[in-house]
Formats: C-alpha cells, sequence, structure tokens
C-alpha cells in the first residue's frame, strides 16, 4: 500500500495512539468519512444516540485512555456537541473533534445546502468552535491534510484540550503518502529552558531545606498532564502527607500510608482543614481552583511558601515561571531529591497520619437510606479497579467522603459542571474499560434530575453490552441541589417522576438487572453480595433517597453559592 | 406598583406578547430570575428536559403563536441549546434566548467559578452565541437594561432570528419603574422608502400586464413574515394558480381552488412541475432556497420574469432592491391590483387547476404498510386546525405528497434539518395548541432513528398532560434517510432497537394509548376510529415499515445529495 485516502490516514494516526473506539453520529457530510473507520483493523464505531452524549462520551473514554476521538457532522451534529467540547476545555480533556463539512465545490459556490444557516457561512460553526478549543484545522488542501491532522492529534495529546478539525467531506477519499505513517506523531514536550528550570528547581530546594511542615496537595491536571507516577515518587521520597482536592480525588493513591484526606477550604472535615492550613510549605500540583473544587475559594493557606506545578508553567511564591512545565521539572526535582536521599531538611519528621474517622452505620436496618450513609458505605464496596464516575449534584459532594482503593480512576466534572455528563461518560468509559480489562467495574452515580438530560445513552451501552456499568440512579424527586442554593419549594425545581426501572428493558438490554434499595439493610445485603459485584451485566440500581437530603458539604457549598450568585 | 425587578420586567413584556410559556431548565445562574415567571399572572415555566429540546419546544411554540422564550444557565446550558439556535437562525424564527450568568462583580474579579472555562472569559460563549443570532444584549447596567430588553425583544419579533440576552443573576432583583410597561414594545417595521417601492410596485404591474401564464409560489418566508393573508388576496383577486415548497407547505389554503400543488424542482410531480416550469412569470414570496427545497436546486422556470419578495428586499428580474420589505409592498400592490379589479392583464385566463392524482390504497388489508400508501392515506385523516409536524427523514419527504385541509399549520425543518428537532417542537407546539385550542391536535411523525436523539422531551408532554397530542413513530429499523444517500449496508445508520411503546408508561404518562400498525388494514381501522381520532389523551403509534422503504422523492434527493457532497 503505497497511498491511503485522508480519512484512513486519520483513523490509523489515531489508532497509533490507541484510540480504538470512535464516538458521533452519522450525518450526509460524514459519510463516506465513517466508511474508513471500519477499514482500520481493530477500529470501533461506536454510535451514539446524540452529539452531546457523544462529546461526554469520548471525555469518559479518553479519562481512562488519553485520547478519544468524536466525528459530527457540518451545523446540526457539531453545535449539539459544543457543551461537551466547553467541557472539555475547562476541564483539560483532549478531545479530537472532527467535523465533516461540505465539499469544497460547495462552499466555493456558497451553496444553500441543508445544515448551513443559508447565508453561504461555511466558516460560522468553525469560528464557533475556535472559541472553545486548543486549535483548530479547517482543511482544504489535501497536500497539507496530514501534517494539519498530526498537529492537531500532537496538540490534543500535548496540551489535553480538544481541538477541532473540520473535514471536507470530498476530500476524505483521496490520496495521500502511506509512508507518512510510518513516521510517529512526536508527542514529546517541548523541553524546558534549561537555565529557567534551573532556578525553580534551586528555589524549590531551597524551600524544603527550610520547611518543617511541608504537604502536597494533587489537583486535577496532575492526572491530566500524566504526573501522577512523579508524585507518587516524591511522597515516596519524602513521606510528606498528601492531600487531593475533589477534582484531583483518584490522582494520588488513597491506600497510600501517607494520604491524609481531600481538602476543600471550610468544607473539608477538620482534621484535613487543620493539617493543609497549619503547613508551613505546600506543593501543589495541578491545581484547577474553582469554586466547588476549593470550598467557594475559602482557601486558607497561614503559609506564603507556596509552590504551584502547573502543565505549562511555575510558580513559585509571587514569581511566575512561564513555560517551565511540571513534568520535567518534577522529574529534575525528584533527581535532586533522590541524590539527597530524600531527605532535603535532615531535621523533617513526617507527622502521623490523622485519618478522619467514619461514622458508623444505623442501628437497624429498616432505617431509610440517606445520602451519609450511602457514602459512608460505599468505600467498602469499592475495590481496585473501579472507575468510579460521579454527577454534579449530591453525587460529586458525596463521593469526597468515600476512600478510593488503588488503581481506581475517578471521573467527574466538578469544573464544568453540566449535569447529565456522567451518563455519557459512563458509556465512554465502559468502552475503555472494556477494551483494557473488561473485569474492571464502571459505577455511576448520578440524581434522578441529571439522568433525564443524557438518558438515552444508556441505549448505547445496552447495545455495546457494556457489562460492566453500575447505574445508580439517586432518585431524591428533583433538583436537589438547585433547591439547595434557591427556590427550595420551587416547582422549576421538580422534575416529571420516571419509571427509571424500566430503562433498561425499554433499550433492550440483554443481560441486565434494575433493582430499587430504599433502607440501610437492603443497601448493605446488596454490597454484600458477591454476585452483585461480579461486572457480568448492566445494573442499574435506584436508591431512594429523601429530597432534601444532601452531603453536609453540598449544604455548606450551596449556600456560598448563592452569596457568590448574588454579589452585585 | 411604580417598581418592578428586572426579571419580572423582561417576562412582563414577552406575556403583552402573549408568550404564556416559557422554555428552558434551571441553572445556578438562573434561578432569581425564574422567581419571576411566576410573578406573571398566566405565565408558566415548561421545564424541559434538557436545553437543546428547551430551544426545539420554543421554536415549534412560536410557529403557532408568533414569539416565544427559553431560559438557560452561563455555559453548559446555553451551549447545550446552539444547535437549536442555529436552526431558529436559519429557518426564520424569531426565539428570545436568555442566559442567566454569573454577577457583575464575579466577572469584574474574573472568578474561577464552575460553568466557565476556568481562564476568567465571562464574553466567550456570548461571542459564540453572537454568530448565530440576528442582535444581542449582555447586560450590565440596570439602567439601560429594559431599553436593551426591549431592543431583543422587538428584533426578534420583527426580524424572525433568534436574539440573546445575557442577564447577571444580581440585576434580575433590581427594580426598574414599572410605568415602562405602559408603552408597548413598537413592533411596527420600517416604513419602505417610498420611491423605491413605487418603481417596485409598477414594475411588477408590468410584468403583469403582460402576463398569460403567471403563477404564485409560496415559501416558507410567507408564514414565518406573517404575509399569508396578503398572498391569499393576491390569488382571490388574480386567480393565478399558486404553487408552494416543502418549506412553505401549509403557508396557503391546500383547500383554496386554487392551489395547485408543491413544486420541488425535478422531485416535483409532473403535473406540478410542467405548470411551474410553463410559467411566463413566477411570483415568489419568501423563498429560502435550499437543497432539500429546491430538489437539489433542480428549479428549471422557462421565464426570466421571476419577481422575488422577501422580508428584507424585492428582487425583479435582475434588479435588486434593497430594504423593500414584502409586507409593505404587497400591500401596495394589492391596492393596485383591486383598483384595476383584479384584471390586470384583461386579456388573461385563469387556467384550469390539474391536481395529482392519488393513487388508490392495495386491495388486501394484511398489505404490509409502506411509505406511499402511509402518506397517500394520511390526507383523509387531517382536519382543519391540524398541527402536523414532520421530522427531517422520510417523513419530511413523504408529507409534500399529503394534502392539508384548511387552517393546519406545517412544522418541518427542511433547511437546518436536525434530527430530533421535531420530538422538542411537538411539546412547544402542543403547549401553544393547548393555550389557543385544546381540541386541535398536534401530529408528529418522527423516525426511529431520530426519536432516540431527543425522547425524554416526552416526558414533559407526559408532565404537561398534553392530551392533544399524536406520535406516529416510523419505524424502519435506523437511519434509513442516510442509507440511502450513502453507506446502504453500514452498521453506522443501523441503531439500537427499543420497545417503543414502553415510552409513555416509563415516563408516567396519565391519559395514554401506545399502539403498533404493521398493515395497511391496521392503519385504515386507526384512521376510521373516531374514537383515535379525538385528541383526548397522548397516543403513540409505532408505525412499522420496510428497513429500505422510502418515499420516491426522497430516493430520488439521495441520489442528488450524494453527488453532491462528493463534488470536489
Amino acid at each position: 500500500m503505497t497511498e491511503v485516502t485522508l480519512g484512513r490516514y486519520l483513523f490509523e494516526r489515531l489508532h497509533q495512539l490507541d484510540v480504538t473506539t470512535i464516538f458521533g453520529l452519522p450525518g450526509d457530510f460524514n459519510l463516506s468519512l465513517l466508511d474508513k473507520v471500519y477499514e482500520v483493523p481493530g477500529m470501533k464505531w461506536a454510535g451514539n444516540a446524540n452529539e452531546l452524549n457523544a462529546a461526554y462520551a469520548a471525555d469518559g473514554y479518553l479519562r481512562i485512555k488519553r485520547l478519544a476521538c468524536l466525528v459530527t457532522t457540518f451545523g446540526v451534529g457539531e453545535l449539539s456537541a459544543l457543551n461537551g467540547i466547553g467541557g472539555a476545555y475547562a476541564e483539560h480533556v483532549g478531545l479530537v473533534h472532527v467535523v465533516g463539512v461540505p465539499s469544497i465545490a460547495s462552499q466555493a459556490k456558497q451553496l444553500l445546502l441543508h445544515h448551513t444557516l443559508g447565508n453561504g457561512d461555511f466558516t460560522v460553526f468553525h469560528r464557533m468552535s475556535n472559541n472553545i478549543s486548543h486549535t483548530t484545522a479547517f482543511i482544504s488542501d489535501i497536500s497539507t491534510a496530514p501534517a494539519e491532522i498530526d498537529r492537531c492529534i500532537r496538540d490534543a495529546w500535548v496540551c489535553q484540550r480538544p481541538v477541532y478539525i473540520g473535514l471536507p467531506a470530498n476530500l476524505v477519499d483521496l490520496k495521500v503518502p502511506a509512508n507518512l505513517l510510518h513516521t510517529p506523531i512526536d508527542l514529546g514536550l517541548k523541553p524546558n529552558e534549561p537555565e529557567a528550570q534551573h532556578e525553580v528547581v534551586e528555589s524549590i530546594l531551597h524551600l524544603l531545606r527550610h520547611a518543617n511542615n511541608p504537604i502536597v496537595l494533587v489537583d486535577a491536571c496532575a492526572s491530566r498532564h500524566h504526573c501522577t507516577r512523579e508524585v507518587e515518587r516524591l511522597v515516596d521520597l519524602t513521606q510528606f502527607p498528601v492531600f487531593t482536592t475533589p477534582m484531583g480525588k483518584s490522582g494520588f493513591n488513597e491506600a497510600h500510608p501517607r494520604f491524609a484526606g481531600v481538602y476543600v477550604g471550610t468544607l473539608s472535615q477538620p482534621e484535613v482543614r487543620l493539617a493543609v492550613e497549619a503547613a508551613d510549605l505546600i506543593l501543589s500540583v495541578g491545581a484547577l481552583l474553582s469554586d466547588f473544587n476549593t470550598g467557594s475559594f475559602s482557601y486558607s493557606y497561614k503559609t506564603k511558601n507556596l509552590v504551584e506545578f502547573h502543565s505549562d508553567y511555575t510558580k513559585i511564591r509571587q514569581a511566575t515561571f512561564p513555560g517551565v512545565q511540571m513534568k520535567e521539572t518534577l522529574a529534575s526535582l525528584l533527581a535532586q531529591i533522590e541524590t539527597a536521599g530524600g531527605a532535603v531538611n535532615p531535621g523533617y519528621i513526617p507527622p502521623p497520619i490523622v485519618r478522619p474517622s467514619v461514622i458508623p452505620g444505623p442501628a437497624s436496618p429498616e432505617t431509610i437510606l440517606t445520602q451519609e450513609y450511602l457514602w459512608t458505605q460505599v468505600s467498602s464496596w469499592f475495590r481496585e479497579g473501579d472507575i468510579i464516575v460521579t454527577e454534579t449534584g449530591t453525587s460529586a459532594f458525596g463521593i469526597v467522603q468515600s476512600r478510593f482503593p488503588n488503581h481506581t480512576i475517578g471521573i467527574s466534572q466538578v469544573l464544568w459542571g453540566s449535569i447529565g455528563f456522567t451518563v455519557g461518560a459512563t458509556f465512554g468509559a465502559a468502552m475503555a474499560a472494556l477494551e483494557l480489562d473488561p473485569s474492571r467495574r464502571v459505577i455511576l452515580f448520578v440524581g434522578d434530575g441529571s439522568l433525564q438530560l443524557t438518558v438515552q445513552e444508556i441505549s448505547s451501552m445496552c447495545k455495546w453490552e457494556c457489562n460492566n456499568t453500575y447505574l445508580f440512579v439517586l432518585n431524591n424527586d428533583g433538583y436537589t441541589i438547585e433547591r439547595l442554593i434557591h427556590g427550595m419549594n420551587a416547582t422549576y425545581n421538580d422534575i416529571q417522576p420516571w419509571n427509571n426501572l424500566g430503562i433498561l428493558p425499554l433499550f433492550n438490554a440483554k443481560r441486565y438487572e434494575a433493582i430499587r434499595v430504599a433502607t440501610t439493610g437492603e443497601l448493605d445485603r446488596l454490597f454484600a453480595d458477591e454476585k452483585f459485584g461480579t461486572p457480568d451485566r448492566i445494573r442499574m440500581i435506584e436508591v431512594m433517597l429523601p429530597r432534601m437530603d444532601a452531603p453536609s458539604n453540598l449544604v455548606a457549598q450551596a449556600k456560598l453559592s448563592e452569596l457568590t450568585n448574588m454579589e452585585g
């Protein structure tokens, strides 16, 4: 084979980076492109239920596998996906969004095609996406097309932000040299400027030498930019206590002896808050300090000795070092610490880790289930390898109280916070898990309100027999998180009640189980049942909860949110 | 009451224009605004299942009631709605999209709030919407806010394109003078420049005097810009034959003796094509000449005497008259024709109308149902007042073969063509119909594939007990329209089969009927059943159709489409 079609070239490139499921929907301007998916051995076309769900699914897939691609059609398809792309931008998720666009000839003639605004403007949707993409390519020349595709894929991978590729329908069948595929896409980070990095590392070592109570704080971008091993090595060498944020949860092994809890400002458990705020040096890795990630910006460090490691800069106290990327910086720092035998400050004595106490369960198994009980008990049911997906709402707050075993992956969308996200993301994560290790469980916690926005993606799980999924639907009769923020009794926070247990049979699930739990005893029995714990069918568990019941950290957060919203 | 809150001001203004249902979803930045919906007597909050569906619903509502509003929240909510807004732009639908945005103080401090990109940019989503809005207002000053709201509502009404209003959460509770509400919003069109209009009318009269075979061709914008009465008067006075396009269908009374059929270029029925293409003068009203509306641009007039009436310009042969709007121009033309007693050309003899023949039904009632049979028979079941909603796909093409009674309204999205649109639009249209006349039926024809994108909006119909709805689900086992365009046997055009008859009970419909028809006899019995015809519950009718069966005009269109797509 000396030549391949441009469409196949794209999918071969993605396959080289272990993308083996493509998400999206067919549409008039991408059909020929989709033919090429099937030409690449091992590549699958997921076929989602709608484009927003497809973007969510790609997001979930990527959080397990590092890269993901969705294909939509011009105008109607791509605009439907934009909320998912915006979320990927906010949360550092490097989706490759490929849009099938009208042929070059149609564009040149400004034809009044369907899926256009009817005004001959063929670049308007590209311009819109440009606002929420790291980079874009609106391909028009076959000779530069492979390089453009490579550039976009590289940027998605390296920068972990979404990229946009517009592919005219007539170009996907044109040929490009096959040997271009023999040179892998360069995925290396640009090296840090040596002098700047040297200065950064020396400054940090200086702070370390004088710190008696340093801690490590792990946030979302530590995982997203693949620095979790460096962080673990840092902790192993130094024995510093390590904390995560809500978005950073699962970015550090919670079974590690130096893991000390989740820090959320004033919403933290008291032991955690005390330990973080008394530190005399904080090494913050991959911070994304959004309101819900910080207890409405209620961080209150006593120290000025804050070091922030970011994917594209470093900050030490008040000094910013643009372009000094954390991956290489951490490696250099680790080398120095190793040289020093771990003890940069020989006087440092690692403090004991005070783990927050777990509240004991209730006496009677007939007790009505509460959020408090659910989130306390669920930790014992989790096991190594689990992928735990929590929806914005009570779940994203409740999960903070739980303890993850090692090698779990947490998926949530704390910064972007688009309700409905997790149903799509669960499908994507389930596909990724099936590819990597079908024994891994994908466990979703979603509210009855959020479920309604994207319910049809459960149909995709049925189609692909994602028998590794557990769908916990927390039924509290509406939008409880919004009720807590504003409008406790307002009907706009009500929803139409559904017969949720009928969803799997409606979508023709093959092997499934649909059950309802309402008491602590029922939940306990479920978690004790080994059969239930074995991922051999799609499971929906409707968890009945009181209408205004919520995790205590959400109740506190909601009050702070309304204040922020109303500030003049 | 000397003052009202800004939030209430907005909804009072909309209520003055007979908008009495507001569509959308609650979100942190619009909750205080939603409180104000309930303060306006007679105003309802629909509470949709997701934002894209809300936009579709508002679109459907507007096509019955002339104006509509949807409310979303910052970032996540508004981006989800964009495909619906783009459709409204393309199809001339004047939606008022109100977005609850963070407070002025949060914006000024560039807080890393949830629902943001995390980069302090609070105008990015407004900029994106700006591309598909007629005008926008990102409110920041309470003193000018009422005028900004009025300006946007006026533009939506007059120009029938979507407008965007960003309302900071802290401003909606601030007070504005109540007496502003006493002056109605000026909704008048700017008068045409008299000399230009005079020249236009004289030129048209000149053409009319010499035309022996003139026709009128009614397209979408005749309805959308409210010129249908003028057109009917024109036909009554002149007795010219009148045709519609697919998008213009229902824009002219099909029971009128001078109605002669639907023109779609080479895809027209032969009698229609012959009549239109032999005309020596064509008066085209509100044309939107998109591919699917014209049989892939296969219009083939013999005459150069084409007059195009548009909402914002007129074109006579090769001469364009910018700013000469059709509403006033038609009125002036009508006055001249009335003065002449209708007969501008005394030698004109109105030709007889040749109606396309209706194909007779099959002999045996056990015959498998086909699209051909469905679309031929359905005309007899339609009745005056019906609102008929047809999805992009086989339905939008099939409906062209049917005959509408008087006072029906057709809803489809031929130019934008976003699949799933009609499920949301049906909910909106049903709400509008319930407000105007609950005996009007809202009849949806949607494919099993399209249904999956937006199925949850049927839950809103259940919540509001839209017992005036008929949901015909055309089950042909996947995306038949795409199979015809490309990929006849490709699995990407397959979908997961659903138990569609379980949808209404899943969503807890109160009064409903769910039935399946698969033979001509079953369909005939249904249409003959008076009880079935009475709108007293939500009805879903699953119509089983062969996988590759399609209306003949769609088969022809699909071939033309693939050619256009692949043109280099």
